[in-house]
C-alpha cells in the first residue's frame, strides 16, 4: 500500500482514540484529565491497549511514563514520538492527546504500508505536562531526562491533595528512584524526539495551512504564587491612607502588559499571562478594601537572553508598583523552562517530507511550551509539527479537525520512512 | 452625682460589654459576628441582659431588631440611640457594637446622675448592617423604616445559605409581616435617631480629637456582582487574539480610581472600593488566559447629585473598557443608599453639649454609610458622633480606646439631659 493511502486508512483508528480520550475526560463543557488521577490513567490505559494491538511493547518508567516500543532489531538510538494525555481543568480534548495519538497513527500507517522501522520507534505518553496540577509542568519529561527540581516530590496535587511522590507511586511509578535525581534515560542514548501538537493560537487558521513545522518553542519563567500585601481597610478610607492590594495587582498586570506590547513593537515576540488573579476568597467583602491579593505569572519568550532581560524588568516593575502603591510584592516560588529551538536537520527533514506528501507546512514559532523543551535542553535532537486549531488551547472549545491531524501523521510517517 | 462623674463611673460597664462582644465574635486575628447567626444573636443577648439590668423594657420587632426602652411616662416621640452588632468576616470589634454599647452607657450614666428621661429613650440593636452577609446592607433599619427591596427576603446568607426570610424567622422575627413591605414603625412617631460609631478613617487621629460631630454620611451605589466575560485561551495566544477578562478588570478598576482622584482634586469627596476582585476560583490555572472575571464595586459620595453623575460616568467607563478589551461587562445587581445629611439642630445641640463637657468634637464628614442614612431618608432628625480610631474599620485591627468612647458617651448623655 502507498504510504499516503496507508495513512488515510488509519483515520478510523485515530478517530476512535480521539473519541476515547474525550469520553474519559468528559467534564462539560470541557475536558478534564487529571494528571496521576483517573483521567490521565484511563487515557494511558487506552493508548497502551492500542499500542499492544499494533504489537508494540508497553513499559512504564519510574515516573509512570508509558513507552510503546516498536522494535527494529537494530542497535541504533531510538526515535521517540511523544506528548501528554493530561489536560488542564475544563480544557479541550486535543492539547497533548493529539500528539500521543499521532504517534500511534504513524506507527500503524508505516505497518500498513509494509515499512519496517529503520531504528526502534517509541511512542511516549509523558505524565503531567500541565502545570495546573502541581504548580509545576512537564513533570514526566523532567523525570525522564533531568530529574525534578528540589522539593518537587513534596508538592501537592491541586485536586487529590496527594504529594507528587504519592501520586507517582499510586500510578505504579517509583518515587524512591526519582529521589536519586538522575535521568531515567541517558539523553545520549536517544536518537530524536518528535512531537505533534495542536497550535495554541489561530495563526494556521489565518495562514490556511493544516500543519506547520515548528521553529522553536518558547521558554518561560513562571511565578505561580505572587503575593501582594497591603492593608485591610474600610470602604470609607480616603485614598491617601490606602494600601490597596487589588489595585496594586491591577497596576502590576497592566505594567507587564505594556512591557509585552513594547517588546513586540520592536519585533521581540513573547507573551505575558496572568491566569490566577484574585482577592483571597475566604475574606471576600464588598465593603472592605482588601489587604491581600494573589496572582500567577507566565512570561514566555524565544531566546534565553530575552528571558533574562524580561525577568530583570519584571523585578524592576514589581519594585516600582510596590513603592508607588505602598504594598509589599513577593514574587515567591519560581520555575523556569529554557526556550527550545528545533534541530535544524529534523526541521529540514520534516519540511521535505511535507513537500513529498503534498502537504502545506509553513514554518512557525510555537505559541506554547512543550515536553519537547526538556529534550532540547538535554541535547536530544527535536522536531515538532503544529496542527491547525480554530479556538486556541487550554479551553473547552479547542477545535482540531481530524483531517488536519491526519496530515501531520502523514508528514511524520513519511519522515520516519525516509 | 455630676453627670461627667456619672459617665466616668460607667467605664467598667462599657468595658465589660466591649469585652463581651469581643469574646462572642472571636475569630483570630479578627472578629466575626455573623448576622442572624450565632455571633450577632449572642451579642444581642448580652446587650438585652445589660439593658434589663438597667430596668429597660426589651422587645423585638418583626425584623428581629432589639429595642430597650427607658420609659419616661410622657407622650413625646421617643429618642432612639442605635447601631448594629454584626461585623464583616474577620472585621474588628468596634464597628457597630461600640454604638449600641454607647447607648447603654449613656442611659446608665443618666440614671447614675439621677436624671429622669424627658421623653422615652430607646437603645436599638439593628440587625445585619453589613452587606457581606446578603450582598445588601442596613437590613434591620430598612425593615424598621421603609420595607425591604424586592426579592431581598429570598437573598441567601453567605455563610448559612438560608434565605433572609428564613434567617429572620430563625431569630424570632416575622418574615410574613415583612412581606407586607410597610414600615414597622411610623417614622413620624420617632423624635430623633442618634448613633455613635467609630470613625472608619484616621482623620481624628490626625486632628488629635477623641470625637467628631458628624456632618453627613455618604450615600452609595453598589454593584455586588459585576461580571466580565472574555474568552478562555492558552498562555501562548498572541495579544491581538486575546479577550483577557482579568486585564479588563484591571483596566476598569484603575479607570475608576483615576475618576476618584480627578473628582477629589476638584474638591468633590467620594470613594471607590473594589472589595472582591477575582478570576473564578473553580477554573484557576497558571497556564490559561481567563475568560471570566468578577468584581464588586462600592461608589460613595456626599450628595445625591454627585452620585448620579458618578453612576453615569461608571456606565461610560465600563463601556469604554469593554470596547477596548473586546469583552462584555455586565454591572448586574445594583443597590443604592441616599447620602445622609445630619439634622442641623441636633448637630448644633451635640456640638454645644461637647463644649459644655469640655470635649473637643470637631465637625467631620463620615467616611462610612450607616443605619443613620435610612433614618435620614425617612425624615427622622438624625445626629451622629464619630469616635477616634487608629486603624480604620472592617479589618481585624480596629483600635478604639475606651476613654474616647466614654467621651462620646459624655457628649451623648449631656445632649440627652439638656
Amino acid at each position: 500500500m502507498k504510504l499516503s493511502d496507508a495513512v488515510s486508512a488509519q483515520t478510523s483508528l485515530v478517530q476512535r482514540l480521539l473519541d476515547g480520550v474525550s469520553t474519559i475526560g468528559a467534564d462539560p463543557p470541557g475536558i478534564t484529565r487529571d494528571a496521576y488521577g483517573r483521567g490521565e490513567n484511563e487515557a494511558v490505559g487506552l493508548i497502551a491497549e492500542a499500542g499492544r494491538a499494533l504489537g508494540l511493547a508497553a513499559s512504564f518508567d519510574a515516573g509512570a511514563n508509558l513507552s510503546l516500543r516498536w522494535a527494529s532489531g537494530r542497535d541504533a538510538p531510538p526515535v521517540l514520538i511523544g506528548s501528554h494525555l493530561d489536560s488542564i481543568v475544563q480544557g479541550g480534548n486535543f492539547d497533548g492527546a493529539a500528539g500521543v495519538i499521532a504517534g500511534i497513527g504513524a506507527v500503524a500507517a508505516l505497518q500498513a504500508a509494509g515499512i519496517a522501522p529503520r531504528r526502534d520507534i517509541e511512542v511516549l505518553a509523558l505524565r503531567c505536562e500541565e502545570s495546573v496540577w502541581f504548580g509545576l509542568g512537564l513533570i514526566g519529561s523532567r523525570c525522564l531526562l533531568a530529574g525534578l527540581p528540589e522539593g518537587a516530590l513534596e508538592l501537592r496535587h491541586a485536586r487529590s491533595g496527594l504529594t507528587l511522590a504519592q501520586s507517582i507511586d499510586s500510578c505504579g511509578g517509583d518515587s524512591a528512584r526519582l529521589r536519586e535525581n538522575t535521568p531515567l534515560r541517558d539523553p545520549r542514548s536517544l536518537g530524536a524526539y518528535l512531537e505533534v501538537h495542536i497550535e495554541q493560537a489561530p495563526q494556521l487558521i489565518e495562514a490556511g495551512a493544516p500543519v506547520a513545522v515548528c521553529l522553536a518553542n518558547p521558554g518561560n519563567v513562571r511565578h505561580p504564587f505572587i503575593r501582594i500585601t497591603g492593608e485591610d481597610a474600610h470602604t470609607g478610607l480616603p485614598h491617601r491612607f490606602r494600601h490597596d492590594a487589588p489595585l496594586a495587582g491591577a497596576d502590576l498586570s497592566l505594567a507587564l502588559e505594556r512591557m509585552w506590547l513594547e517588546e513586540e513593537a520592536q519585533g521581540r515576540f513573547m507573551a505575558v499571562t496572568i491566569g490566577r488573579f484574585h482577592t483571597p476568597s475566604a475574606r471576600h467583602s464588598m465593603t472592605a478594601v482588601s489587604g491581600g491579593f494573589e496572582l500567577s505569572l507566565d512570561l514566555r519568550a524565544y531566546s534565553a537572553d530575552h528571558l533574562v532581560a524580561l525577568e530583570k524588568r519584571l523585578g524592576e516593575i514589581a519594585a516600582e508598583v510596590a513603592a508607588r502603591r505602598k504594598v509589599e510584592i513577593v514574587l515567591g516560588e519560581r520555575s523556569a523552562a529554557a526556550p527550545g529551538p528545533m534541530d535544524p536537520d529534523i526541521l529540514k527533514g520534516l519540511s521535505a517530507a511535507a513537500v513529498r506528501m503534498g502537504i502545506a507546512a509553513p514554518p512557525l514559532n510555537s505559541p506554547g511550551t512543550h515536553d519537547a523543551n526538556n529534550f532540547v535542553a538535554s541535547g536530544v535532537p527535536v522536531g515538532m509539527l503544529l496542527v491547525r486549531n480554530q479556538n486556541g488551547s487550554h479551553n473547552p472549545y479547542e477545535a482540531m479537525d481530524t483531517p488536519d491531524l491526519m496530515a501531520a501523521i502523514g508528514v511524520l510517517a513519511e519522515y520516519l520512512a525516509a
